[in-house]
């Protein structure tokens, strides 16, 4: 087993073991969507308008980010949301209407209470009254959204909407005075992935963990701590804080080897069966260790966070949509598809596209 | 069918038809548990600590409430999940290291990101990386997470628990001037609720569904609304501004019906069928007016508001944790939960305990 230095990490953690989806009403995915904001800003926008000692060259360098896409006035974080779910809902030619659920795995909502998903239902006028939530996954988002979207359908709902991702820069534009440890890193998006009731198996395998032993690694202070701690609000209370990003990085490589384990014993499948396989890339660095741990070619993954930046839950889903749309990932392909993200929380799934 | 003007709120909204539980793996609810804070803060120390003009009588005789517990400096809400989560457990003998999921159903997290129900996890030391992570749905919350729980278990998990709740004192004892209409309503609660497998059934039927027109009648600001309107964080921020409480009266009374009416076609019940009826108080009169709705005997049903207050996602389980334990549910009674809260959401379970 691939040995790095993450295993010390989990030392007094056991994960659990992976069991079988004990499902008979089968779900498969029916399309993706996704909402960008319309303006790219580039490194050397960023090191021009905060006036930052750095080079285009040198965060290329170091971070693999060329540029991302931040949100103007005049658009918001319902509105990404109804881009991403209206093309998403367009290509399956599937009115809203047919929706039984959707699950929003959020990054900060509009209000704390209630969730922005209901949001996106008013800002569609949507006329059914879709049960909606949000929840709180960090980066691993979407991956738990899809299980329970999964286990949803196989109860006999027919169709639910995933929505992963988040507006990060509604803090970071108004810094005065950023860190430039994380400004460069993340960027603003949304997607949708529309699950659809279906009479052939597609989900092989599902498994999720949770390392709490990492709670305190990377988090976004805006909750009751600001008042425990007597903060004033300031714009990064609204902002990703990650205390050690090698312990992220660290941590996503054996995270990934374990879910990779457990996924392909529970499915009886070995890594050459699968054709592709999407991560979360928090950095092009820490895409590329995961395909280095697993041996998996360049070919059968990808990374967007050259283009995008680190977009939470957004970031595999965005992936798995570029596959699609650029005709790699072909209907009946297996995928693995899996998600790292704050808290620590990992999860990872098996199915044929 | 009930008439009230809640009517008028859903003139542009159709609910969702209610559809048959698919489940050949059945759940039931395996145990209860609540986390208090210690100190009960009557009207009295409210209007004595506030310099408020008001008194006890009237309040009471306005509001229903008598008292409610507000945390000290020593106590956390990690501290009331793991004690509820703890009473859970060992009601039902069963040790962590056997939970498969956890789901909470938060009010305000400690960190906007992770989950809280991360920090539960590394306030009891659990061993186990237990997947786990929050939700974003006010008032209905557990009931919504019990419906999600009864799922997984029917997908193969063995055990989950549902934690509702959340601490809304920590903003108010730091208020200087507080709101007097909210002041006296919240009240610190923590529920927890434990699903198992089972090889009879006991979920009959669920249903759930969102009132969007509703989105911004009841919210906590506390989000990246603060920063489009230039905010600063006071305690009011993270506290439940409700715009109309006749609304909120009117339109929980109008969802009792409806979640009534489903779930008893869907399940060929009448409602003489139902052994108690529990749902969110978020007043005595708002419970009142439900009862009065659906002609359902007092006998039959159970308030607390007038000892804990609105506690959100906590209402109903404490309530059932309450029928239990003074022997009133028994084994083989069937139940009818529901739960209406801020978005609007609402939802309802029938499910023989």
């Amino acid at each position: 087993m691939y040995q790095c230095k993450g295993g010390a990490m989990v030392s007094n953690i056991r994960f659990p073991d992976v069991k079988p989806l004990s499902i008979d009403r089968y779900a498969k995915i029916v399309s993706t969507g996704i909402g960008l904001p319309k303006r790219i800003v580039t490194n050397q926008d960023i090191i021009d308008q905060y006036n930052i000692i750095a080079s285009d060259r040198a965060v290329k360098f170091s971070l693999g980010i060329e540029e991302r896409r931040w949100i103007s006035e005049d658009e918001s974080l319902e509105g990404l949301m109804a881009d991403a779910v209206t093309q998403c809902l367009k290509r399956a030619k599937i009115e809203i209407d047919k929706v039984d659920k959707i699950i929003y795995s959020k990054l900060i909502g509009t209000y704390n209470i209630p969730s922005t998903s209901i949001g996106l239902l008013k800002k569609l006028k949507v006329e059914k009254g879709i049960p909606a939530f949000d929840i709180t996954c960090a980066c691993s988002g979407s991956v738990q959204a899809i299980d329970m979207a999964l286990k949803s359908i196989a109860a006999g709902d027919d169709y639910v909407i995933v929505i992963g991702g988040g507006v990060t820069s509604d803090g970071i534009q108004r810094w005065k005075e950023p860190n430039p440890k994380t400004l460069f890193l993340f960027g603003d998006a949304i997607t949708a992935v529309l699950l659809g009731y279906s009479n052939t198996k597609h989900f092989i395998s599902s498994y999720m963990f949770t390392n709490h032993l990492l709670y305190e690694n990377a988090f976004i202070p805006l909750g009751t701590t600001l008042l425990k701690e007597d903060r004033e609000l300031d714009f990064d209370t609204f902002n990703m804080k990650v205390i050690d990003g090698n312990i992220v990085l660290e941590s996503s490589v054996y995270n990934a080897k374990v879910i990779a384990d457990k996924l392909l014993s529970e499915s009886n499948l070995t890594l050459e069966d699968i054709d592709y396989f999407i991560t979360s890339d928090q950095s092009t660095k820490i895409w590329e260790a995961q395909l280095d741990a697993l041996n998996i070619p360049k070919e059968k993954s990808l990374s967007l966070f050259y283009k995008y930046g680190n977009t939470v839950a957004s970031m595999s889903p965005l992936i798995f949509d570029e596959l699609i749309n650029t005709g790699k990932i072909k209907k009946g392909n297996r995928v693995m598809m899996m998600a790292h993200g704050a808290g620590a929380t990992s999860g990872g799934l098996i199915f044929k596209y």
